[in-house]
Parts: C-alpha cells; structure tokens; sequence
C-alpha cells in the first residue's frame, strides 16, 4: 500500500464537487483505505466560524489582504489540527478545497497579488503540499446552472460572470503548470462518466 | 505643525496604559491636533471580533500559528481601514498596542519564532511603522497588584509570570534596538511623574 496520501478535490461552483466527493469515498471505503474527509475554509471550530464570517454578510467589505489572512488562518489550524495529526497516523486526507483555491478566488477572482498569496502559503504551509488535486472543470454557465438550483447564494456565489472565468482560466493554468499533481476531470459532461475518470486516476495512484 | 503623527502605546497588564491614553488625549485636544483614537487587537468590527475569539474561551486551543494569523488579519483590516485613511487625511493616529505588542506577547511570551512574525510584519505592514511608540514599563509585579484589582482577566492575563516577564523583556529589548521610535517610560512611580515625562516626548516632537 501506498504512503496515506493528501487529496484534494477543486473547481468552481455547481460542477459537482460534492457528489463526486461521496464517489470518491466510496471508492476509498471499498478500497479499506482510513481517511479523514475535511473541508476548507473550515474543518476546524475556529475555522468553521472564520468561514462563516469569510462567506457571511456581516463582513462583506472586509479588505482583500484581511480575506486572505483569514483563509491562511483557518489553514494553519486545518493544517495543525487536522491535516498533519491524520498523516502522521497514516489516514488519508480527503479535503474539499485547499491552498489552490486561494490562488483561484482570490488571485483569479479578486485579482490579488499573486505573489503575496506565496508568500502566505509558504508561510503557512512549509513544505506541505497536496499528493493529489483532483479539478473538476466546467464551463461557469454549466455550473452557474446547476447551482442555480441550490439554496441562497453565499458573498461568493453572488459574484459575477467575469469573476467565475477568472477563478477557472486561474485553476486550469495552475493545472498546466503542475499536471503531476493536478488533474483535470471535465466536468461537463453527465455523472457516469465523470466518475470513470475519477475512478481512472485514483487507481493508478493506489496500485 | 508636523506631519500628521502615528503614535502607539505599548506596556504590560496594569502599567496604566488607559489613563496614560487619556493624559495623551487631553494633551493632544489642547493642542488643537485633530486625531483618531484605536486599539489593537481590534479598532475594527471585524477587529473586534477577531479580538474577542483571541482573548476569550471558545477557541483557546488554537494553533499558536493561528493566533499570530488573526492578530494580522486584524491588523490588515485595521490599517486599510482606519490607520491609512485617518493619516491620509491628516489625521493623528493615537493606537493602544500594535506591532511591538506582537512581538512582547506572541514571540517573546508565547516563544513564536520572531523571524516569523517578522514575515507576517513585512507582509501586513509594508512600509507603515509608528512615528512615535511610548513603552509604560513597571515591574510584572507592579502591574500584577494594579491589574488585580480589576475584573476577571482575560486569556492573556491568566498566563504566568514567567510569561510576562518574557514579554517585559521582550518590548525592552525592541525599545533598545529603536531607541528613536520607542521611548521607554517608568510607570512605576506616581502617576504624575509619569505624565511629566510623557508631556515631554510628546512637546519635544510637536514643536
């Protein structure tokens, strides 16, 4: 068996990343892999309530640099008391969201610096980084149209179209910068086979 | 008249930071300066916030990387917000703790690498640094009594006193290494003397 490994699941809303999340826990499940499933911002008390204020309205003109300090805040306790600790114990870490979706909503979104956003990684993260990024891609009006079903949208959801491209075109470029360690799944197309390829690469991970 | 000044007021529990505030106030009031009084951690709703989860109960086992990120979100919100804009207009800008605090309380009191917090410092701050900082130092034990004798201490208060002597020696330590920024008052003595020499700083950089 492989060393526990760190996998993350990305993309923009309404492209299925929470019903492709369960598949690939079924997948770990069969496989009698021990996992933890988190998510970020979040997957910690302190981080659950600093997400809520990031997505909230109560802050909604807090300024870019605090939006980010508060992302890489919320990371450092996921990190601390969540990520590392299941490592360590040899659970794999299946985690909704990480460090690139900094890069794609704040540095694509919100156009913040780029560089800046290192910097906080760097800092945050030391040498930690995921084994595996699973990205699934959709056009923004294919998700903007299943999403559109769901509930309230949060300060995010509410967003505009020119936002959402750049959070995408963001993702797939960090996806051709590093092919390794990130795969694009087309997400466009129906369920079935979104999940083949899923399937696909996960396996050729495990064996 | 000077350029608007920004001036901060660093010091231990019960060295008399509050009435020393006043003091400061009254002198700069009789003088016709126009200037905005805040605080650190706070100064901001959403500072506020972040300060009371850092000073209270509920997220008390957070990471110490968590703290120093909250501290400097607060302080990124606190700058873009208020400090900027009020010097921009011209404005003083009066502050009860900031930076030098997070270097006494953080790295020296919680032993957080100080290279660290100097990371996070050039990150938050850029190029923004205090005109003018007055340190109130006492003895722990000076400050112990006179704190005392208030309401339920808070999450730092209930540290021990090896912890607060690590952060008196901390901001001396600071006040050496910037002798022209920090200006190192004894607040041991009667409250009177105190004011003499604060009122003295403070004419000397007026006029």
């Amino acid at each position: 068996m492989t060393k526990p490994l760190f996998i993350t699941l990305e993309g923009t809303e309404g492209v299925g990343k929470t019903s492709n999340m369960e598949f690939i826990k079924s997948m770990l499940n069969d496989k009698g892999i021990d996992f933890v499933e988190t998510r970020e911002p979040g997957g910690t008390p302190l981080g659950e309530t600093l997400r809520a204020m990031l997505l909230g309205e109560d802050f909604k003109g807090m300024s870019d640099d605090s939006e980010l300090m508060l992302m890489f805040a919320a990371r450092a306790e996921h990190i601390e008391q969540v990520i590392k600790p299941a490592l360590e114990k040899g659970q794999w870490v299946l985690c909704d969201r990480f460090t690139d979706a900094t890069y794609a909503y704040q540095g694509g979104g919100r156009q913040l610096n780029i560089k800046r956003i290192e910097g906080l990684e760097n800092w945050v993260l030391g040498d930690l980084r995921p084994d595996l990024t699973l990205l699934l891609d959709a056009p923004i009006s294919v998700g903007r149209e299943r999403a559109g079903k769901r509930s309230t949208p949060d300060r995010f959801e509410q967003e505009r179209d020119g936002f959402f491209n750049r959070v995408r075109d963001t993702y797939l470029s960090r996806a051709k910068a590093e092919p390794n360690r990130i795969k694009v799944i087309d997400a466009s197309g129906d369920l079935n086979s979104v999940q083949q390829h899923i399937s696909s690469i996960i396996n050729k991970i495990i064996f």
